[in-house]
């Protein structure tokens, strides 16, 4: 099973950081890769130094013509939006490969209408950010967090202070 | 019970949408308030007009010094960092008031020792945006997303499209 999170709406300067929290939060609670319609290297940069120390596999793939990738994926297709069914409804009935779509504020229709499931992370504002890590949390059911990446660095929770080991 | 998020390290051009999101992940998600060291006009104007539309009686309040905050709070102070302990071992031991810290990347010392209980979503980095989130999630058991807000605008969930009901 592969968890693929596609990142609609991207602007490079404005988006930088909520595009980079988004890659962050996809690796972290256990998807695969992330896939941008355009290259951005400032984005590759930042997501692929990190998995270099910290671990795991996870990528940044450029899909070029996101419609026909959305189309033709061999899966399920979600888009998080908060116009859609309350997760915890949905969530029992997407298996197998997953394509994740998280937009900006404005998305196209074509989402709506070709996405598999339209699930929403509460029907308020919020932020792509959360919606995507609730979901993966609830998809993967917690244990997504609690995953052994296996990087050169590792951390040992503490109650007081930060505790890093490197290899 | 009330909860309170204070959001440590705001940069005000670089950090504006962060701090926003994290704004409205603390909305949605069932907090009180979020806290601000200093005044940010762009990010109190972004929230408060949400809230005007979308209801509930969600706050930012300028907190000033905020050591003397965390020192003089009655109640838990809990700091979200991944350092800390596994959330799901440590939620159990949070209740009452809450004081929910969040930081950026660097956050003082000060932070650690005064906090009651450091706890990490995850040992892996990723993004205060997701892990506030992920927190107030587990905090009110998944509740926080299925409050009414009571807002002039409502979404009805819908498995296609967009619909919206205002007052």
């Amino acid at each position: 099973m592969t968890v693929e999170v596609l990142r609609l709406g991207h602007r490079p300067i404005r988006d930088k950081r909520i595009t980079t929290h988004i890659g962050l939060v996809a690796r972290a609670f256990g998807a695969d890769k992330m896939l941008l319609p355009e290259r951005d290297e400032n984005i590759e940069k930042s997501v692929c130094s990190l998995v270099e120390n910290w671990g795991g596999d996870f990528s940044i793939d450029i899909v070029g013509d996101w419609k026909s990738y959305i189309r033709g994926f061999k899966g399920t297709v979600v888009h998080l939006t908060m116009y859609g069914m309350p997760v915890d409804e949905a969530i029992g009935d997407v298996t197998g490969d997953v394509l994740v779509v998280v937009g900006s504020e404005k998305v196209p229709r074509f989402v709506f209408d070709n996405a598999d499931y339209n699930i929403s992370i509460g029907n308020q504002p919020h932020s792509e950010v959360s919606a995507l890590a609730i979901f993966l949390d609830r998809f993967f059911d917690g244990a997504g967090l609690k995953r052994d990446f296996g990087g050169k660095l590792k951390i040992e929770p503490s109650t007081s202070s930060k505790i890093v080991k490197s290899e």
